[in-house]
């Protein structure tokens, strides 16, 4: 009795349930300490010590009815003012509280403004890989997801296949860095090059076409490496921020919408998103913590952590004969299956007791996704066995 | 550029902005203090001291990675497996953790399950007087809202035009008690005869149909009335709860879904509502306020400031003539306008400042609803201007 659209989504997410399962059987068999997963992208590392004391600091001098209470569908005025100052801050934009939206965290913002954007039949281009996510927001609203193929060289996007699959029915792009699932940080140069196409196409077929940047790993960054502000390069840019990562705040549900003046149409995309909140179901991002991270802008996870984890990672699956392009953002390292078949070599790796995450999952077969946002520890214990299944595979 | 479905939605919530601005127009003439605002449902009663203590014992006890981190979609199984054993203990039902999903509160709840459930074309009904928010939650999947005509006798639903509407196509069926807007409670005899109704109808047909029990305001109710629970009384029930009345949290959107096995393809259905939370963007019900009403389940709000407010304004308004059923539950008056035109009565009202919602909203004109949920003593400083309004309207 399901609905028509959810029978094929069922089937398939039974796949990723039956490999939790697999986890669940494994750590059974062989205890939890001798089953190594990195096939989620939980943040490992606890939310800094100012989360907690910005909640008991607002429970104990704020007006908890209104702590607790509706408000605007965009959030508490007060709170969008305090981001959008300090994204001014940081890039030199001239954001208002206006030009924010808080959203039930990335996944409900990129939700907010497709629900506001798009129309059957519309275009929306990723570049693969991709996280897969993206598929089921755009066929929320019947449109079209277009692919453009990886680029494995170095993963920065394949801007002249891109270029040729823009048509006049592309209505938006999602683009994400640090990148999902390979860690890499798109450059200042690809930036400004895809800006550059989107700005000739919009003019050659008389439209408009919006760049969404998915930005819940905006933070995860090494190497002090920059990650270009996009609305500063591309007028139609919408941003989706999440404290997913940032403060280690997934479960929360806590992020925002950029919407700048600059974007065509943007007060009534603005009205739209307001709307679109509403209507969708979420109503407002959740209140508490709304407030908690207005208190918080300043504070960040330990990010040398998840690095240290990149670096012994990185550099010993590389000793041992893999080949990966060094991730600069995030919480992933996207590894070149030693065999052909990624999801085969995933099946390997389980009888190791690893688990992983098949590239064909993000439109990049003979890839698999490592999530190193695990315990030093678990990646010092699982190294032997990234080494044994390597030369298992080498002497076969 | 925003989407063609978007553009008469931004429209219409233009004229509910236009109330809203109108308010704040007048509070600036005339100062807050002489504006009363009775069109809004946002809780005026504190939440229960419990949550507080709740929240600052999570914090200082619980693993935080776990307490802000991803869980399942449908939510913790410790914090289902409590509000499954809750309801048991209060109705002698027999749920699991299995049959309870976490919700961004009821309005993320329904959108799940209408995503779960609904076809383009398929029927879903509801009762008028109706919160406006179901047309825009099922037009979401396409589907068609079938509206039965009020009962403005007494409010209970009109049954006998319910069962006329029942078509083949008819995949759901909607009902709110307490109701928003007319504060009515559907008795026990109106839920029998209305299951009996769907019983005979599906036999008929041949077809499965979803009761959807929308629950926000089961808590808040006068006289110890008894809210039926109505997964006793048909089989294909699914419920939908918020915590935002009952413990006065409506900004934290925290909420569960009931998905019976005796539903017919529970399993499937409870599949795809997991899919749904997911691919909606909810991903999953915040994960600190989950864990925080699991400590909270028998602590509520000061139901009695409620009925205190609704004495004072039913007996008051019923003494200067206006019309009303007396409610038994939620916090809304639903008053026969004393002009045929609701609108113009809202109009009228402003003058006095006081601010009330048209019936039409709700798809019954010629009534208006009067938001409690203030404090007593807007309450007594408004009641003259109510007394005038009548007055002025009866002397013409």
């Amino acid at each position: 009795m399901i609905s028509e659209k959810m029978k094929e989504y069922v089937k398939s997410s039974s796949a990723i349930r039956a490999m939790f399962e697999e986890g669940k059987r494994l750590a059974k068999i062989y205890g939890p300490e001798n089953v190594y997963d990195f096939s989620l992208g939980n943040p490992s590392v606890e939310a800094p010590a100012e989360v907690k004391e910005a909640i008991i600091d607002i429970l104990n001098n704020e007006d908890l009815n209104m702590v607790h209470g509706y408000m605007n569908n965009s959030g508490y005025d007060d709170v969008r003012t305090i981001i959008a100052n300090s994204i001014n801050n940081k890039f030199g934009t001239k954001f208002t509280e206006k030009n924010i939206i808080m959203t039930v965290g990335a996944a409900g913002g990129l939700n907010v403004i497709f629900k506001s954007l798009l129309n059957p039949e519309d275009e929306v281009i990723v570049f693969a890989p991709y996280f897969g996510e993206y598929r089921m927001y755009v066929a929320n609203y019947d449109s079209k997801l277009v692919i453009v193929s990886p680029n494995t060289v170095d993963f920065q996007p394949n801007l002249a296949e891109f270029e040729e699959k823009i048509t006049k029915k592309t209505k938006a792009v999602i683009v994400n860095s640090p990148n999902n699932p390979t860690g890499v940080v798109y450059s200042e140069e690809t930036i400004i090059k895809l800006a550059d196409i989107l700005k000739k196409k919009q003019k050659e077929f008389g439209t408009e076409i919006y760049l969404i940047s998915d930005e819940p790993y905006r933070e995860l960054v090494y190497d002090n490496i920059e990650v270009p502000y996009l609305t500063k390069y591309y007028d139609n840019t919408i941003i989706g921020y999440s404290y997913s990562k940032s403060l280690s705040l997934p479960g929360e549900r806590i992020g925002y919408l950029v919407i700048p003046d600059e974007a065509t149409d943007s007060d009534l995309i603005i009205s739209a998103a307001n709307v679109a909140t509403r209507i969708l179901g979420f109503v407002n991002a959740p209140s508490l913590f709304q407030r908690v991270i207005a208190k918080c802008l300043d504070a960040e996870v330990d990010v040398s952590i998840y690095e240290k984890n990149r670096n012994l990672l990185y550099n010993s699956l590389v000793e041992y004969g893999y080949e990966c392009v060094k991730p600069e953002g995030a919480f992933y390292l996207f590894v070149k299956s030693p065999i052909e078949d990624d999801i085969e070599f995933c099946n390997l790796a389980k009888k190791h007791n690893i688990l992983i995450v098949p590239g064909t999952s993000f439109a990049c077969p003979g890839y698999v996704r490592i999530a190193y946002c695990v315990s030093y520890d678990r990646i010092e214990k699982a190294l032997p066995e990234f080494k044994k299944l390597i030369d298992e595979i080498r002497n076969n």
